[in-house]
């Protein structure tokens, strides 16, 4: 099968965005082992965009857009393909009511030019997308396929992997496995380094991603049946988990925030946190998890002194130490742990910048973690880059830490 | 001046890397005024990538590739210039001698395959490379301009610089000049609907984009000078900011935090919050802001209705109003000024789902901001989407009501 992927938007022609829709899209269908011979971006023009699609179907078989659904004027994507296709485009009623029911439950009266999002043709078959206004379509005829998914990335990537790739899979010969290993405390050299000469597998190989939020070992394997391939992972992840031990600390869509939370639910522990140069952030990801009140009481975002000193750390340890001590976190520690009653508190206090304080330079963070007065466990780091990156990177290494401290705990009971 | 891009190789089709130097030279050109209207991505295929630069050639003036330059079989951009224009390459002596000297500075002997980055044909002028090996091609025909350049993006940028951009410039005649209007509490088709016939000029030009803290408003002028693009502008600015009125918030890198905070400065006014469903998102932003210390105070996460009892938030409107009211926010911004001693307080509860809570759906939000008991402004809704982007919309329309409210207060003064 040959492939093409076709970006619409002007503001890629501008260079306001990059168009990173489609390096996902080529690694997706490398993946599937389907041939992608090009890729073009076209702005939001209908006789530029429909003479490109018209190309690209008539030399592959499979044509990918992304972009041009949105409801205005300038949204192309639907006209070029009916175009194409010599049909004409008519409101289907029942996407139509679905699109009323997402603004009525919005408290909005849809705006009329929105219709355009209900429209169909006869060769299309839409694709739903529960997190946008934008169906997609699935345009099937005379053998070729034309895909036209929204631009927004999470919309697209949540529509290929639900609906579009469910349709074309059964349409290759392949089956592919993956699985990911999610890595903390650790950078991706250092990563792959420890897994040396499995990196250089060809089946199941594995490739290392460094996110926001971990580094990632991705574990693919190729094979005629889903549970050989599924094998293959098995035995691949197995060895990688050898090489880099209590580091994994979870797979797939597995977060540090959503492995902590679990640890502490499944022990029945509640937490309670203290922050002052994560601002808010640690709380924020551990909330970002559903179900996360279980375990969460609640946090302090003590960014000024005085509320330190006022919700329970002690003057003199501001005093002797100072408030970016590895002292003052502990203390954060124990205050949020006591003031709410939970059974382990976090505290982290740094320096976010870009300038210094109190003469530690920016991203200089201590972290602690409390389960009484006397069990802590602590870090004291220096983390480079703006202040986004050093605050993110400090939740981070606190959600790891307590994960660590929890299971010390449970070994050391 | 009509320009496309030409993207070669392989690994971009496999998704091993982005396209970055498209989206550096599409935002180059844009400033140059000159008009991208595609972008292609090409495998290193001499049949197709010949097709490719033919096509482009016959509808455009200007054709820019990168990519394929190297000394391998693989490395074909010379191949389809010289191809399309129909001349023969042949080894420039001078060209030659530099790329042996380069090598023997390395004391490395050349290898021969790397001759052929010495080639040129008739119509081309070789661009200096004193980064690497591969020098570019200014192939200048029949009124039509090819530049090839390296793939690697430092020797490509160095190369667009110092090479081609002074041969450039002469020929454009205009100027671009360009401001974005970020606009708060309107969807993007509401924008729209509001902008109307303003969105359909031709210069400057208005465009929106829905980002996910604010709509953007694009507005692009070009003319002969910086000054008269700018003056534009400014026109038009005034003509949409009339049609949003007090929606837009800021211009350009200003985000909704970064504004509420410098109005809460320059008024030296303090801030501290009380969150509930946002879960310390709201902190968080306000912290990602340099310097948010001069304003905030801190912030308390009560996650917990023990913590928002404890802390503050009567007994009774708990009881009465439940912890998912407009009360229950109010008393949360009213705690959170009095127990921190700040000038203003922002509570916020709601329920961020998935799940429904007290019988109030998912996505149910209700915002206070509070300057003294009396002096509160709030606003209750419903948001849609999945949980963190329920946090994210609660967060960013607390922050639009905090600005609201010191303006007015202001005003009121």
């Amino acid at each position: 099968m040959r492939a093409e992927i076709l970006s619409i938007g002007t503001e890629l022609l501008l260079g306001h965005i990059s168009d990173t829709n489609a390096t996902y899209l080529a690694r997706q269908l490398t993946t599937l082992g389907i041939d992608l011979f090009y890729v073009s971006q076209v702005g939001d023009n209908l006789g530029r965009l429909t003479e490109t699609l018209r190309r690209a179907r008539d030399r592959s078989d499979l044509v990918i857009m992304t972009g041009g659904l949105g409801p205005t004027e300038d949204d192309l994507s639907r006209e070029a393909i009916a175009a194409v296709l010599g049909e004409t485009p008519a409101v289907d009623p029942q996407l139509e009511a679905e699109l009323r029911a997402f603004f009525a439950s919005r408290g909005i009266e849809m705006p009329e030019r929105n219709v355009k999002q209900a429209w169909v043709i006869p060769s299309v078959t839409p694709l739903a997308n529960p997190v946008g206004t934008a169906p997609g379509w699935w345009a099937e005829r005379d053998g070729k396929i034309v895909v036209a998914m929204p631009g927004v990335p999470h919309e697209m990537m949540r529509m290929w992997e639900h609906e579009a790739l469910p349709r074309l899979r059964p349409r290759t010969g392949t089956v592919l496995f993956t699985r990911t290993l999610r890595v903390a405390g650790m950078g991706e050299s250092t990563v792959e380094e420890r897994l040396g000469e499995l990196i250089h597998g060809e089946n199941p190989t594995l490739a290392t991603y460094a996110k926001r939020d971990a580094v990632d070992v991705r574990v693919t394997a190729k094979a005629t049946t889903a549970a050989a391939a599924e094998a293959l992972v098995a035995q691949m992840e197995a060895r990688a988990r050898e090489a880099l031990g209590a580091h994994v600390f979870g797979v797939d869509a597995q977060t540090p925030q959503s492995v902590a939370l679990a640890l502490l639910i499944a022990r029945g522990l509640t937490l309670a946190a203290m922050e002052s140069c994560t601002g808010g952030l640690l709380a924020s990801l551990i909330t970002d998890v559903p179900g996360s009140s279980a375990a969460f009481l609640g946090g302090f975002v003590a960014y000024s002194i005085a509320m330190k000193a006022a919700y329970g750390v002690p003057r003199e340890t501001l005093e002797q130490h100072g408030a970016i001590s590895v002292e003052t976190a502990r203390a954060m520690a124990r205050a949020a742990r006591e003031r709410l009653g939970a059974d382990v508190g976090v505290g982290i206090t740094g320096v976010a910048g870009p300038a210094e304080q109190e003469g530690k330079p920016a991203g200089t963070v201590h972290i602690a973690v409390a389960s009484t007065a006397e069990r802590v466990s602590e870090t004291s780091q220096r983390f480079r880059g703006a202040r986004s990156e050093i605050k993110w990177r400090a939740a981070i290494t606190a959600l790891n830490l307590l994960r660590l401290h929890v299971l010390r705990e449970e070994r050391d009971a």
